[in-house]
This record gives C-alpha cells, structure tokens and sequence, in this order.
C-alpha cells in the first residue's frame, strides 16, 4: 500500500513536494491544503484534490503524513502542533534558536493524538545537522564549519526590499574560497563572520530613487549586511527577472579533527551539496523522511521525532537485503 | 556505567582502537585479545589486560562489546559468528561481495547467543555506504560515484611484494581530477576504469633484480593494474621508510540527481573524507557504532545489524536535548 500524502501549504516549497512524491512511486499524494480560495489553485496531480485550509480535519484517517509548507516564522509554530494532534506530519522549521521550544509544544500534541511529528527536516537543519553529527561522534577532538551558497537568501532580499526605494531585490550568500582552503588544509582557522561568506546583491530601485542612499541603508544595516563584505548592483526589473530568476542554494560541513597516541593524525570530513533549486531538494529530503515518519508511526511510536532519531533503513522503499547487496 | 570494550586482534586497527576509546570518556578497554604470546604484546591502555585468543569465552560477561580486528579474507568469515555467539561485536568485513553470506553467518550465531553483532563498519563499507544510501533516497533520479585516495591500498601493496625480485612496496590509488571535475559539474559521464583512478608504485627491488620485467608484470597485473594507467618508481628501502611510512587515505562518495516536474533541476550532494591514518579513522567510526551496539542490545535486540539499521543518536554520548538544542 502507498503512503497517503497531504501537503498543507502550496508554495515554492509544496510545488517541490509534489514534484518529490512522483519520483517516489511507493508515495501517493490525496490532497492538497491552501488558505487561498480552493479553486483558485491548480496542481498536476491528477486524482489529488485541492481543499481548503479549514477542511483538514476531514482527512483524518485518510493521509499517513501530513507535509506541512508554512514559514518558520509564524506559520509553523501554529501549524504543526495543531496538525500534529491529527496526523503523523512533517515540517521544516528552521529557526535555530526557537527548535527546542518547538519541538515541546509539537511533542506534547503528537502524543495526544497517537502521531509521529518529524521537525526540522531539509537540508539546514536536516542533512547538514546529519553530517554535522556524524562527523563529530567520529571525531570527538575537533572543529566544525558550516559555510553557506552560493544560493539566495529568502530573508535577505526580503530585508532589501523592505527598504524604502526598493521595488525587487535578489541577495547571494558566497562563501570565501580562501577560508574553505584553509579549513580544507586541516589549518583549524579561526574565521570571523566577515572572513567567512561575502554577500552580493542585485536591486531594482525605484526611478529617481537615491541610490547612494539605498547602497549605504544596504551595507549598514546591522545582523543582516553590516558584518560582512557587501556588493550591491543596481538593475532592471528585466534584469532582475532574466538572471536572477532561480533560487539555487547549497554549502558545506566540514569537520577537522585529531587521532592518534598523541593527537598527531588529521581528518578533513567534508559534506557539501550545490542546488539548482533550493525548495525542491529540500522537498526531496522531507519527502525520503516522510516515509520513515509513517514506518515509525505503523510500529507504534509517538511524539517529536528529529532526523537523529531515523534508523535510516526507514527512508528507503527498498528491503535490507538490496540495501546491504547494492550499498553497503 | 561505562562501555566496556574487548579488542580481538591487536594490528594498526586494534591499536586505532584503543586510541579512539581514550578519546571516548564513556568507553573503557577491558582487554586485548592476540594470538601472539601475550606476554610479547605492549599496550598503551592502563588497567586493561593482554589475553591470549583462546581466552576470549572467560569474558563472557565482562565484555559489553567485542571489537573483532581481523582481515577480511580468512579471519573475519571465521571470527565474527564465533564471536557472536558470545559477545556483542562488530566488525569492519569489506569483501563488498560476500557480504549477504557473511550477514547471515553472523546473523545466525549472535540471534543464538542474543547479541546485536555489526558488521562492515569504517569508512568503505560504512560512512561511504550510508552517505550513498542517504544520496540515494534524497535523489532517486540520479547517479552515484565513488572515487577512493590518494591512498594507500594495501591489497595492491601487497600484490607487488610477491612479484618476483621485490623486497617491499607501497601503491597509491590516486583519484584523477578531470573525471572529479566532470561529475561534480552535473554532466554524468559515464568513466572507464581508466579514466577514474591512476595507481603510482613505490617499489623496492632486490639487488639485480630485472627491473623491467618487474615493471611489466606490475602494470599487466589482471584486476589489479591492467586497467589502470600505472606509473612504477623504483626507491630504496630508506626512501620507501622515510617517504612512504604513512597509511593516509581517503575518497569521494558524489551523487548527481535531477528533481522538478521535468526534472529540470539539478543538484550534487558530495561526502568526501581526507585521512592522514586510514585504520585510525576506521576505528574512530567503529568505537562510535560500538556505542550504538551495546544501546541496541541493552534494548533486547540481537541478530546481525548494518550501519543502516542505527538511529544516529544511538552513536553519540550525549542526550536527545544536547543534541538537537547544539546540532539541529
């Protein structure tokens, strides 16, 4: 039998789940779940519906997993511990700091309703904390880096075009080749913010607008641009458009650690990925954890679950023994 | 409680071994096991004891895991169910081919004794395997390349030191950087033997010996060289002491995958490892799994298990809040 899906949120990132669940063919999806007026929504999934937010209580027992589309900011925290008091669910919050408070509230609502809830799942967090913890219970004497891009950053173009001026803006975060050789050469740098990632950015102002002024709003603005190396590129709205139109992504883990009698011996452990399209392969990554979410919930188990918690046996439609004839 | 470690086999691995408990406050060395005399075997390990092999069944309750350090070709096959039947183990077996029939040796003899046995732990096969695999259910429409080195194959060593007339040799399995750059640019080539690896020999020859002919059966070697393009340097047993005492190694594990609804969008996930001492580094991921071992069998499982079969956090010392509040 196919794992029943429901997506609830059909943005950029949806669009990649769906896309993700026709490469799986052991995954169906049966409905999706937008705030916007249902029939204003078109999918290309034929025999998949398309229903109304406030709808979703219907499908109770009708999806395996519930693969939740908001925003870390605001969407998500609502979202998935009032869905996952209905449903096994998947999200991909991504707010560092506010994980363990998320997963408390999504953890007390999963266990009421007998669900597995899998937060965090994507690519950062996600693969990258993988990689990041792999690396370290291998190598317990050692340093970790992460470097971001190059790749678009949602939340800085947005903090762009917030400024006055500014009609379209698209940033880049690219991290320095300089710093990626030195921890590569085992080196263990210690990198400030600045030597680490640069950001460009490219942004259509409005006509008559000051530029200088908008350049220099840019550059000093503080947590976002001020602690790095900023370039900024004004362009057309066409430009914009026809270069910039993608939203790839991707970075690096990188482990330097120490073995030996006397620590004399040096591990470089690298993980890296290079994304065409940021929203589809983290759709792929939570789609491939859906699957285990549904294994994890068919024997029984319940609560908040993270990507450490997977035998990762339960991501693959495959039996042990292809695995381990074919893999290992 | 600590973990308590037993090592059958002291060579480069078991001395790894040992090494990386150190580096493990929750492991302890309880004892290594040598068929050497065991009065001739030095160990660093303060309170741990030397045995002789035959000695192994007394431990039989003061062993909560057996680290089996032996080669793959005669000792492991043997070793390892044996073992089993007795302790909790795992082992780092790497014949690829054979290892469904090992499994199911192992299988066998630890479900009887009611031990968790692991086998095929390291970096090729194991953290090489698991990130194919992870590639693999992250991007099912994709290829999957791995590249080993530069490094120092011992098999291949070896394999020249009988020949006839060479007193002692080192080869590198060098990967080429062209065929490197072509997957990571996403253009999956299809590679030849040939043009994925070179392999450069340090040999050291006996006085007189015919250096050409040597020369000649190394590079027409069947499976070993023939299909490589080879390079044999001729050193002296000083040069191959001074230069080439080191065991590094290491590789590149790249999976190129198509998503999008005419899987228009390319991405490349990349896991690469840069080793300054291979057995060191394979007993690093195998203390780290030995930990995930003695978890699973405290929790009542036995039988033969993979690298696929652990939930991650089972490997690291730490709690479920440390780690997703630091790592996710």
């Amino acid at each position: 039998m196919k794992t029943r899906v429901g997506i609830y949120g059909y943005g950029n990132l949806g669009r990649g789940i769906e896309n993700a669940i026709r490469q799986n063919p052991d995954m169906e999806l049966i409905a999706v779940f937008t705030r916007r007026p249902p029939e204003s929504v078109k999918i290309a999934t034929e025999g998949a519906v398309v229903c109304g937010a406030d709808d979703v209580e219907k499908y109770k027992g009708k999806i395996d997993v519930m693969i939740i589309c908001g925003g870390s900011a605001t969407d998500l925290p609502v979202q998935t511990p009032k869905l996952a008091s209905m449903f096994s669910v998947v999200d991909s919050f991504d707010t560092h700091a506010r994980i363990p408070e998320h997963f408390a509230n999504v953890d007390a609502e999963a266990k009421k309703g007998g669900n597995v809830a899998m937060i965090s799942v994507g690519w950062d967090p996600g693969m990258f904390s993988l990689n990041r913890f792999y690396a370290g219970v291998i190598l317990p004497d050692g340093k970790d880096y992460t470097f971001w891009g190059k790749g678009v950053s949602q939340g800085h173009s947005d903090a762009i075009r917030r400024i006055d001026g500014v009609l379209d803006a698209k940033q880049y975060t690219i991290p320095i080749d300089r710093a990626l050789e030195a921890v590569r050469s085992g080196a263990d740098p210690e990198l400030s913010t600045r030597e680490k990632h640069v950001r460009e950015c490219f942004v259509v102002a409005e006509e008559g607008a000051d530029k200088d002024r908008i350049e220099k709003e840019i550059k000093e603005m503080p947590n976002y641009f001020a602690d790095y190396d900023t370039t900024v590129h004004f362009i057309s709205a066409e430009e914009l458009k026809r270069d910039h139109g993608a939203i790839p992504h991707g970075g690096f883990v990188i482990r330097s650690g120490k073995t030996g009698a006397k620590l004399e011996n040096k591990h470089i452990i690298e993980y890296s990925l290079k994304l065409d399209s940021n929203p589809e392969f983290t759709a792929s990554v939570i789609v491939a954890f859906a699957r285990a979410v549904n294994r994890m919930k068919n024997e029984g188990a319940s609560g908040c679950k993270t990507v450490f918690d997977v035998p990762p046996i339960y991501l693959s439609p495959k039996t042990s023994e292809e695995i381990i004839s074919s893999l290992l």
